[in-house]
């Protein structure tokens, strides 16, 4: 059946409240598949990881798609096109957890397509390019301390050094791999650089309280905020609390005081986030004038730019506090990732799927990184995400709503409609 | 030899160079007595503190004083008037020291009236008055977890419950005792109460910096401050670094960066020493706002009602603060010490025997604890300050000039001089 006959007309009337069942269940069934009773615990290669892949693979395979496992451990499913020849539109998440996790960080990603693929498989719809979910064996980095190592496969930039990995336990990335079924010598055959991929969209939750706020069940993400960490060092002159007047106290707390306001300060005006999450005080003793403080600095934007020029700020004004207070400071960066900027014309489609769909339009960036980051360097890529209660992630009290993954659905059900015209 | 021919007329010009040298060298060999080789450490009723008592009455002996031991293991010098009934005037610090402390704190107000003695001694003055030095055992509480034991038995405030205090190696107080040759049922008996002692006078090393900004040797003493120790809870909101908005946070730590300016602040306006000295922070993570963050309050006044002023506007402001930024704050006070002032007369007494000994004559408060405030409980006491390097103390580097020194001694004699002739 041609596809404008069944679901183009009439998208908002469109009543996806089956799948988005069928969704909201099938995470709770994914669930089962955890190293932990108590919150999510799902780390890449192993044998819950195995059988999540197997469940997923299962319902790809009830919605008409051929699946497989790549060198890597990545789950894939294909929706295929008549034409063999066709190229790929894929879409994914992550099916890895961190310890102590939700069921819908990533998972949703993976499921809610499947969903999607359900319904075009249900009414017989055809697309003229494969759509293809594939399940990110790594995203969080949370076994062998590298994040993206499922995505970074995909992109053909598995890095050589990765083969010294090791877990906790002591294992190899190479025997995890091969009790997987898979062979590192081989992890270079899950690369899809050669398929040219049309595009990646993934659907995510939100992780923070954005949508909530403004009640909404979707959104489009502008782009992956890039992140530059500081450990940042006071020091100032320890002393007796009760010996020393005020005005005769180098207190390295209170310099750090007036820093981590004057950071908030200036990343509220310029539009960044920036975040104060560590602090360590010496001596950290009742009555003894702190003579030292450590603090860490994580800032973020879509705008790289922009983010540097809060840090030339802040390094001047912070600058101009520890001239005042007589107290040393030195920074020095802990990490740097670049922002990514999803693709101008998916972001348009995803808006306007979401528009089409009935709700109002927000674009916002992503403070989190995310798979589509490792993809960006070999395809176009989106995001949409989905709201979650209280913004709540990387937590048992994950938690999102029915009625918005029947939102996300229909945004993802215009979506193709709106690819496939575009592709015309 | 009556005193007027031998010292009062020409303070300005005696030579006290030798005494000064004596006590100087005195510190540096009652350093021996140390149980660590690596900074000063001795404990109230260790072997440590018995050599020490040891040592120190034997330099009494040499200036013509009687000496004894009493039921709480203080050690007592007495330089004897010719009248036998006469009453006593008591000079002394203590004894003990903190772990990885120096060789002047308590020490100093032993040794150099000492050396006041041995300069009467030396030169056949005899008082009116029973010239008595204490060198009391138990000042920091560093081995049974509770302080001024040592002056608190001569006040006759020896608490029953004390009989229970054990120390980390499991050693009971009344073991520790026996051990030294006291017996804790006759504790009682160190009591000097019905004595009713003229009056107290302690020197002691600064601890601060506020002599030596003023490049004065010397200084007198209003009062010891009183402290109040509280505990604050900040109760924010935790959420992830990148993905909740600057203006949708509830950071823990910005709102303790606030409060902690503010109390420096409120304290420095209003004439109290305040401090933030201990921290923490949950989870205190680089990617995680805080959410919950605990710091201490120590605010110290020589004037309770003062201090009392500061805490309330203090609960005012941080409680704007809290109510601003909608985290929930928490007071819950730890510790209150009521200030102990200074003896009018004494203190006047000590000043004009500052001026008479050539040297600029101010008055400081106390922020640290000493002897003298548990001694005020009985008889009027008063402190000599003598300048200390940098206000360092607590520490191996504590440092004194032996110039000091020799300030601190002329203004002993003179103080001697003036508190007979006020006798009369």
């Amino acid at each position: 059946m041609p596809w404008e006959s069944t679901v183009a007309p009439d998208i908002k009337n469109l009543d996806m409240s089956d799948y988005a069942q069928q969704v909201f269940s099938r995470c709770d069934a994914l669930a089962l598949h955890s190293q932990s009773y108590e919150g999510m615990d799902r780390r890449y290669l192993t044998p819950e990881h195995s059988m999540a892949n197997l469940q997923v693979a299962q319902w790809m395979a009830s919605a008409g798609m051929e699946t497989w496992v790549d060198q890597a451990g990545n789950q894939w499913g294909r929706y295929a096109a008549p034409d063999p020849d066709a190229k790929s539109f894929v879409m994914g998440s992550h099916i890895d957890t961190v310890p102590n996790g939700g069921i819908y960080d990533g998972i949703l990603g993976i499921i809610l397509p499947i969903s999607l693929v359900q319904y075009l498989y249900d009414n017989d719809i055809k697309l003229p390019f494969h759509l293809e979910i594939v399940a990110f064996g790594d995203e969080e980095g949370t076994r062998f301390g590298t994040t993206l190592l499922g995505s970074r496969a995909i992109t053909g930039l598995w890095q050589q050094q990765w083969s010294g990995l090791i877990d906790a336990q002591g294992v190899t990335i190479e025997d995890a791999l091969k009790n997987f079924g898979c062979d590192i010598n081989r992890v270079n055959e899950a690369s899809r650089l050669k398929d040219k991929i049309l595009g990646f969209l993934e659907t995510h939750i939100e992780q923070g309280p954005v949508l909530e706020a403004e009640h909404i069940p979707v959104g489009t993400v502008s782009g992956i905020a890039g992140a530059k960490r500081f450990t940042l060092k006071i020091l100032g002159e320890a002393g007796h609390a009760g010996t020393v007047p005020m005005n005769m106290r180098t207190d390295a707390l209170v310099a750090a005081a007036e820093m981590i306001q004057a950071i908030e300060e200036v990343a509220s005006e310029l539009g960044v986030v920036a975040t104060v999450g560590k602090i360590t005080n010496y001596p950290n003793a009742v009555n003894v004038i702190p003579g030292e403080v450590q603090f860490t600095l994580d800032i973020r934007s879509e705008i790289d730019s922009r983010r540097d020029t809060v840090i030339e700020i802040l390094q001047q004004v912070l600058g101009q506090v520890s001239e005042k207070r007589k107290v040393t400071l030195e920074w020095k960066m802990t990490h740097s990732a670049k922002a990514v900027a999803c693709d101008a014309k998916l972001q348009h489609l995803v808006s306007n799927s979401i528009n089409a769909a009935g709700y109002r339009q927000i674009s916002l960036p992503s403070g989190a990184g995310h798979d589509a980051m490792a993809l960006a360097d070999i395809c176009p890529v989106a995001m949409l995400f989905v709201r979650c209660e209280k913004g709540i992630s990387h937590h048992p009290a994950e938690s999102v709503l029915v009625e918005d993954i029947e939102a996300a659905l229909k945004v993802l059900v215009n979506f193709v409609v709106f690819y496939q015209q575009q592709l015309d």
